[in-house]
C-alpha cells in the first residue's frame, strides 16, 4: 500500500527553517493535491528551544538535541538548515547512515564533504538534496541533473553572492566608496557583521564547487578553485567601465574544455549586452552553455527565507515522490570521473588594468614595448590627465595567458614612469568590433 | 534485473527530430554515464524515406509508416516530433494505449488534447513529457512541476515567440515597418512563408495554456486565452515606449488570484527594468511569481534543432530514469480542479494609448471629460504636433478595468476632433514615481 504521509525532521530552526516551514504551512493543500500525499513535520532540533519563532510549531516535537531527530525512527526525511560545518556534518553523515533521507541547504558543507556524502549515500540507497544551498529559490541543481542532463556543459557563469552584487551596483549607481556600500548592505542585512565569507569570495567559491560538481559531473575540490574577493574594486573601474559598455560583477566561473576545468571567482567586466549584466542588487543568476541548448539563464532571489524555504520545499517534494514510488537513487549524484583543472597561470583571459604614469612623453612607448615583448596584445587604451603631473592610463588586453600578462605587469611595475598599477581586473565575453 | 538499454522510436525526423538524434549521437558516451544505461534509437518513420538527413541513420530502421514505429514492441518511449495535429495525434494517443511513454514537442497537439491525453496516459501509466513544447530548450515545464511545486504561482509573463520578438527587436533597434521586419525574418529563417501563426499570436496562446496548466494544476481551453497578435504594433508605439521608459513585447500572461485566472496573449509595454525588457532578437524567457520563491526568470533560445533536441533529450532522460527505477508516472501531470476564467472587459491593466486629434482648443478638455466620467485615471500624458493641423496625443491610464477603457474610447472616438485612435496597448507592471 502506498504511504500517505511523509515524516519530516528539522534540525534549524532560523531564517531558512522557518521559511521552509512557512512554505509547507501555508502552501499544505496545494502541496497534497500536488503529491497526492500529506508532509509532516513531527520533530524539530533548535538551540534555543524558549526562543520565539515567525511560524507556529504546532505538532512538532521540539528539542535542543539535533540526535532526536537524526535518531528518530519515524522520520523519513531530515531537514539540516543549522549551517556550520562541524555539527551539521554529524547530523547528515548520521541521518543518511540510518538510511534518513537529507535535503540540506549547506554549501560548505556540500562543497567540502560533498564526495563522501554523495558516496555514503549511494550505498545506503538514501537520496541527499541540496538546491537551497546554491542560489536560494532558483532552480539550478535540478536542471543541471535532469532538464539539461542530455548536454556536456562547457561553460557556466554565475552572479551567487546577494552581497557583493549589491554592493557592486550601489557603487555604480550611486558612486558609493566600497566600504560606504558595504556599511549599507549591513545596515540593511544583506551582509554580515563579518564580511569576509562573502566578500572574499568563499562563499561564491563553495557555490561554484557545487554548481560544477553537477554540471560536469566530476567531484571538484575547494581548494583547485582561483579565488578573488572585491575589496580591490575601484569606483573609478566601474565608472570607467560602464564608459566602454561594461558592468563589474563577482563572477563564479567554470569552463569545460576537451576534459581539463577551469575554476575560478573574481570580479569581471562583462559586456552590458550579456545577460548576465542586468543582473543587479541582491539577485542571482546563472548562464549555462550547453553543447546543445546553447545559452540558457537563471534568475531570481538569491537568499532569504521563502526563496531559499521554496528550494527546501521543492527538495522535500522530490524525496516525497521517490519515496512514494519506491524509486530512491533515481538521479544519481555524481557518477563522472575526476578532471585535472587547468593552473591559474594557463588560464587565458582579456585584462582590464589601470595604471598611474608621470605624464611625459616615452612612456606609451616603454609599456607598449614591454607588453609587445611578452605578447600582450592591446584591445583599447585610454589615457586622461591626472592629478599634479600624473596620468591614468586604462588599457583592456586582447586575450592571453595569465602568465605572459603577470610578466609583463612585474616589468612595468619596474618602470620609473610608472607610479602604481592601480586595478588588474578580468574581463569575460570581450567586446569585438568597436569599442566603448 | 535492471534493464540496461531503452529503445526509442522517433516519428519524424524534420529539423526537431534530426537536432534530438544529433545530440543523442554527440553526447552518447556522457549520457550513458549520467543514466547508467544506454538510449538507443531503433527506429523511425519519416514522410519522405529517401529524403537526405543531416544527421546520421545508422542502425534505425526507417519506413514510412508512423504506425510501424507505433506497433513496435520492442520499443519503450515514442518521440513525436512530425508537427501537426491530425496524424501526430492517433500516432501519440496510439503509443500511449499501447503503453509507450512519449516525448513530444507538438504545443497545438498538448494545449488542445492535453486533458485527454493526461487522462489516458494515467489510466495506462506511462509517461508523457512536452519540455520542447514551449521556448525551446529552456527548462520550464520541469522546473514548475518539480523545484517550483511547492509553490502557489501567481503570475507567469512569457515571451515565448521567437518571429515576434525578433521583428519588434528590428523595429525598435532600425526603425523598420513591420512589414520590413517581417520580411527580414523571413529571409533568415525565423518566419514561415505563412506566418500568420506566430504574427497572431497563436503560438503564443498554445504555449500559455501549456504553461499555465501545469504552473496552475488545472486544465485550461485554448478558447479560453484572450489573443491579440504584433500587427498593430507601429514603429511609432515603440519611440514613444521607449521615451517613457519601456519595451513593447508580445506577452504570454497568465495571473491567479482567489481561485480565478486571467489568461491573454498581447502585445504590452514593460518598463525597461524589468527582467523580460532585455530578452531581444529570437530568444524567450519566462517569468515566474510564486508565493514562496518570489520573481524567478527562465532565459535561451526558444527554437532551433539542438536546443529543442536538448529538451527532446531531457525528456527521454527523464523517462528512462523512471523506466529504469520501476516509477513511470512519478510526477503526476495535472491533478488540480478546473478554475474559471475572468472575461477580458473584466480584466483590470493600464494602457497606452496613441490618438490624432484635430489641433484646437478645447480638444484636450473634451476628452479627459470623458475619461473621467468613465473612470479612467490618466497616469501620464504627452502632446505634440502633427501634420497639417492635427497634434498626436499619447496616454498612459492608471489601471483601469478594459470594460470601462473599451466604453470611455467609444465615445471618445464619436469626438469630432478625434481624427484616429491609432493604438491601444496594454501596459504591464506600471511603473510609479517619476515617469518618462
Amino acid at each position: 500500500m502506498r504511504k500517505q504521509t511523509i515524516n519530516l525532521g528539522f534540525i534549524g530552526l532560523g531564517t531558512v527553517g522557518c521559511g521552509a516551514l512557512e512554505v509547507l504551512r501555508r502552501n499544505e493543500e496545494h502541496i497534497a493535491q500536488r503529491l497526492g500525499a500529506r508532509l509532516q513535520v513531527t520533530r524539530a532540533a533548535v538551540r534555543r528551544v524558549e526562543k520565539p519563532r515567525p511560524v507556529s510549531l504546532e505538532g512538532i516535537a521540539v528539542s535542543a538535541d539535533g540526535w532526536e531527530v537524526v535518531n528518530d525512527p519515524h522520520l523519513d526525511i531530515v531537514v539540516e538548515v543549522v549551517g556550520g560545518v562541524v555539527a551539521a556534518r554529524e547530523f547528515v553523515f548520521g541521518a543518511v547512515r540510518r538510511g534518513k533521507h537529507v535535503v540540506t541547504t549547506n554549501k560548505e558543507l556540500i562543497a567540502k564533504y560533498g564526495r563522501e556524502l554523495f558516496a555514503e549515500a549511494r550505498e545506503r540507497g538514501v537520496d541527499v538534496c541540496f538546491e537551497g544551498s546554491v542560489a536560494g529559490g532558483i532552480p539550478i541543481i535540478h536542471p543541471l541533473r535532469e532538464s539539461l542532463a542530455g548536454n556536456q556543459i562547457q561553460e557556466l557563469m554565475g552572479i551567487v553572492n546577494g552581497t557583493t552584487n549589491y554592493i557592486l551596483t550601489k557603487m555604480k549607481r550611486e558612486g558609493m566608496s566600497f566600504e560606504d556600500a558595504l556599511r549599507e548592505a549591513q545596515a540593511r542585512g544583506y551582509a554580515e557583521a563579518n564580511p569576509t565569507d562573502d566578500i572574499e569570495g568563499h562563499d561564491a567559491v563553495y557555490k561554484l564547487a557545487i554548481l560544477s560538481t553537477i554540471a560536469f559531473d566530476t567531484p571538484i575540490r575547494v581548494e583547485d578553485i582561483y579565488r578573488e574577493g572585491i575589496s580591490q574594486v575601484a569606483v573609478e573601474d566601474l565608472r570607467y567601465a560602464d564608459e566602454l559598455g561594461y558592468e563589474i560583477k563577482l563572477l563564479a566561473i567554470a569552463k569545460h574544455e576537451q576534459g581539463v576545468l577551469e575554476l575560478r571567482v573574481h570580479p569581471a567586466l562583462i559586456p552590458q549586452e550579456h545577460p548576465l549584466a542586468a543582473v543587479s542588487e541582491v539577485f542571482n543568476a546563472i548562464f549555462v552553455r550547453g553543447n546543445a541548448v546553447g545559452d540558457v539563464m537563471f534568475y531570481g532571489q538569491g537568499a532569504g527565507a521563502l526563496p531559499t524555504g521554496s528550494a527546501v520545499v521543492g527538495d522535500i517534494l522530490d524525496i516525497a515522490r521517490n519515496i512514494l514510488h519506491g524509486c530512491t537513487g533515481r538521479v544519481p549524484l555524481v557518477n563522472g570521473p575526476e578532471r585535472p583543472v587547468r593552473p591559474m597561470e594557463e588560464v587565458t583571459c582579456s585584462y582590464y588594468l589601470r595604471t598611474r604614469v608621470t605624464d611625459r612623453p616615452g612612456v606609451l612607448a616603454a609599456i607598449s614595448t614591454i607588453l609587445g615583448e611578452e605578447r600582450v596584445s592591446v584591445a583599447l587604451m585610454r589615457q586622461q590627465l591626472a592629478e599634479a603631473g600624473t596620468a591614468e592610463i586604462v588599457w583592456v588586453t586582447h586575450p592571453v595567458q595569465e602568465r605572459n600578462l603577470r610578466r609583463a605587469l612585474a616589468r612595468i611595475e619596474q618602470l620609473d614612469v610608472v607610479r602604481e598599477i592601480n586595478s588588474l581586473i578580468r574581463v569575460e565575453a570581450l567586446k569585438t568590433g568597436k569599442a566603448g
